[in-house]
């Protein structure tokens, strides 16, 4: 489901293949994608649409209790947002190198800080080859780097 | 005038005495404070919110060319987010220290990474007493923290 709300995203050059979903209890309280390009918001990563999404469908900006699906290892500063929203467990298909490759800086601000490793058992990877045919998609489409 | 956006933010209950102004140019482009209670969002910190309202109005997601004030050191999830944007520099009052001890968890996210330091020259403080008054008032306003 975080695939195919990044394929609409890239689909219609909102901004980077890279989709979120947000569940609790087994239903979905939240979902969103990039929208650095469409917003003119450099914040509007995937993660972060998706953590508003489900705190204004919620009605709180307390997400204890839900788990967030993504289709890129999230960069430092979703990582962050997840942490204010006391999301329980992220996990994530391609890698920060992978987001690297593909042309976004989430590699070099991952060199610049460092204690990811501090949070194994909150990250965790699933489903990279599916995200990657994903990202190979975006290649393909050459859309705008930012 | 970021420590008034912080003021009008505490006294209206939308979150924490943080407000942010960006700067380009000599003119004001954008700012914003900490709506993480009125708007059920926990990424809308003052400095994400300030980042907003410039993508909006110069109608780029890359803000180079312009610096952001703020009323206390962003945290780690706004400081990526103001690298993601290309904010030059940063000046802040308040330091992370200072954000924990009226009740934030900065402190606690800024002890699980670290790199920081690496940014001196970015990160620049500057009155950090007017700030700290507008902490004590926002203390005694005794309002819900999260």
């Amino acid at each position: 489901m975080a695939i195919a709300q990044a394929r609409d995203g890239i689909c219609n050059g909102h901004g980077g293949p890279f989709g979120s979903v947000i569940v609790k209890d087994g239903e979905v309280v939240g979902q969103g994608h990039n929208r650095v390009l469409a917003n003119n918001d450099p914040t509007c990563h995937g993660e972060v649409a998706a953590i508003r999404d489900a705190g204004t469908r919620l009605g709180t900006f307390d997400l204890s209790g839900c788990e967030l699906y993504t289709t890129g290892e999230p960069c430092h500063m979703c990582l962050c947002a997840c942490l204010w929203a006391n999301i329980d467990r992220i996990y994530y298909g391609c890698t920060i190198e992978d987001n690297g490759r593909i042309g976004f800086r989430d590699d070099k601000f991952d060199g610049l800080f460092s204690g990811r490793d501090k949070l194994e058992g909150y990250l965790v990877q699933m489903d990279r080859e599916a995200c990657l045919s994903l990202f190979d998609e975006y290649s393909a489409l050459e859309h705008k780097l930012y």
